[in-house]
């Protein structure tokens, strides 16, 4: 049987300000990127968001991005390889502490916005992120974009990883995602993107935007808890995966 | 033998900006309370000066304060004790990935600044301390101030304490030291400061600022390295130490 | 004809982070207090909501508070007079700037939350205050608690001041608001509070918690904009006063 | 007779970190970029920064950059022309604050680090930052590097200019400074680096690093004071201009 890991951004409240709808979104995903209170997030959160998570069964993972609450981690920033491996490293810490004071524990790390946009196509952060994480604990899954940097430096580094894909973003023929300025980058049409998951779950393949085959492993499908259709969406893959004999389960089960 | 422990501030530098002379002070002291990157220190600093304190064989011990680094920590913030106890988790967290990256581990904790001086006075904040680093790793030391509510909170939590003196401070009767603010609260004449070190050490005793004899339990002294003369202070008071056949050594030892 | 002014804290989002229905409370206000991205606010929103105010014809006012994004500037922090005048400065100057590009310009100064409520019992503080406008433009009116320091701030230093009340609390016999942590504290029932603040308005009295007369100056009165019921009691309070021939007027004006 | 300025970046300590020597160097200098504390500077150093520059007679800029402490401004944030507009706006006003407190104006602005940087090639983040100072206040010069986007971007906004060149640094054929990561990018030998600005003042040329005349106008020369060499440097430049009958004089007179 077929299974796939449906994961989220979650815990991106700060302070006085909310953020997401966490606890719908829970209910449809398997593994939570909760973020570390440096582009959203902060320590009250992240002790919030590890509870909800394992009350819900879901699996935990840190979602560490740059120091740019301002631009909520989206915008790159010219780091290099031996900062970024710190950056990872800090926010790791911080999001297992709240982990071990709930007892329970982290199990994958997904950068986030900018960080992660830049790792994918720069094999030299993608390290940075690799190798923080696999000195924290080599046991942790690396969640990153499917054929990307972030996988390659996985597998230099010797670190377990989980190819994820996206259901609403246009791919090109490299299996790297069509620049959202580009016309035709984001599927609108729900139920096209929900065909195009369960293709690409159950062959490993999706269409380019050119038309052409991508091969590409697929182990985790990224879906948003932002707004209410968002987790709609979450919640429609959720049960057209199931429908299909396709079962949800957590990539570090 | 008697034996005591010598503790410093250290990882007190930020991005551009340097401070603190982490390099002398290390060869004197046995434990390093490191900064955790909310009132001074970043993420590359944390990583180097666990590295430093790890090859000079200096006990590692994690040294949060308030978010607040235009302050330097040093200033009162109104928290409360679940807020308290998350900031506490999360720079724990931050710290103990760069001692595990480094192949080593945090021994203590010792709370900065502000953070110390209200925990000080005020139970139900010392508790949200203590909780923090109960839930973290119920093996670490909490480092503070003798008699005070710190000790009483590690105590009711069931944690592993060691009580701090300081060298060059005037205690009140009650074993609080005499305020910045008051005079002849500080003890200038280095000397002096030595002899009243070396009682503390070997009779558990000190003279109040009005002459009377106050009983303390001392396992660590604080000593600074920001200036060349606090280091060679530092050092003045491991020589005379050792002179009395008091062993310098680390609280985890 | 009697007129009194309604003023309103705008502009609190942040990045990514949306607060306040700004857009309908200015409807309804006669004056904007707009924050100066220290306790919330960017610069982006800060130049959105000078544009807005203007095209509202509402006047615009700084709302200076603690650089505390993480406590929203609620959170008392220890600072010196000194400290506060500098940074009530910094914050009034980007405030000043954005209104300068949108050709309009700054006519109060209303200080935010802890900020706020330390400055109304610390004669040295509110001093901070005055002094930070005053030296910045004299011509410029401290918007501040009625009775409190800040109003003695203003006199002593030669400042233009506005006394400004709160529709839904409750007072002490001294002038003084109570306490929130203490019972009745806010008035919940808005048809009192409607009640409540037409007579401040028309007889410069209220009752206080204890059933004694409170007179007081009444220059303005603080309304919120948080959610949609906040801004209903806006509007009804605004409807409630012009049907007592009262006319809401900036203070500026 | 011909005339130059000589500028540097001034009030760049932070909190309890010292930096720079701003009371040495500004004995040399005859413009001050101040910081605007979003890379380095807080209110308070702004303050004294502005009196000391007042009290040596030296003109005063805004030097805006990054809101990335971490960073000293130095990294690139992906920023647009829109946002970019809006932080030069903030920090000019900031600034602004403390000249008007001192009786005393702000003559030019610089931007810091990365700004600089990223607009001298990028016409769009120029534009953004001539926006922002012609917005604020039309009479303010702009001082960004000869022959750069930035001084087209001031000609097309219609702001005054001043061009600015670097006594310690090689020039590729185009009038840019050769990139740091390239050998000879930096000129050590400072008997070289005198008789090369000597000749640009004089003649408004420079020798690229392959040997060709560049024309470049020369209206300022950047000097740093962040160590005693520096500063000597600076004093060398100046008393060697001096001696060639060339008068150091703010862009401002």
């Amino acid at each position: 049987m077929r299974e796939v890991d449906l994961n989220s951004d979650l815990g991106e409240s700060f302070g006085n300000y909310s953020l997401g709808m966490d606890k719908e979104v829970l209910k449809y995903v398997s593994s939570a990127n909760i973020a570390c209170a440096w582009h959203a997030g902060d320590p009250l959160i992240m002790d919030e968001t590890v509870k909800l998570a394992k009350a819900n069964k879901v699996s935990i993972g840190a979602h560490p991005g740059f120091l740019d609450l301002m631009g909520f981690g989206r915008r790159n920033i010219s780091v290099n390889q031996k900062e970024l491996r710190a950056y990872v490293l800090y926010q790791l810490g911080a999001l297992n502490a709240f982990a071990r004071a709930n007892n329970t524990k982290l199990n994958h790390v997904k950068a986030h916005g900018a960080m992660y946009n830049m790792a994918v196509k720069d094999k030299s952060l993608a390290l940075g992120i690799a190798q923080a994480i696999y000195d924290f604990d080599k046991d942790l899954i690396l969640l990153g974009l499917a054929k990307s940097q972030m996988i390659e430096a996985a597998k230099e580094v010797g670190l377990k990883y989980a190819s994820e894909v996206f259901a609403d973003r246009a791919y090109n023929d490299d299996g790297s995602l069509v620049s959202r300025s580009l016309p035709n980058s984001v599927i609108d049409d729900e139920k096209v993107a929900i065909k195009r998951v369960i293709k690409m779950v159950k062959e490993n393949q999706v269409l380019s935007i050119n038309g052409n085959i991508v091969n590409l492993e697929v182990d985790s499908i990224c879906v948003h808890g932002d707004n209410p259709k968002a987790v709609e969406f979450a919640k429609d893959i959720r049960l057209a995966l199931e429908k299909e004999n396709i079962k949800i389960k957590a990539i570090s089960e």
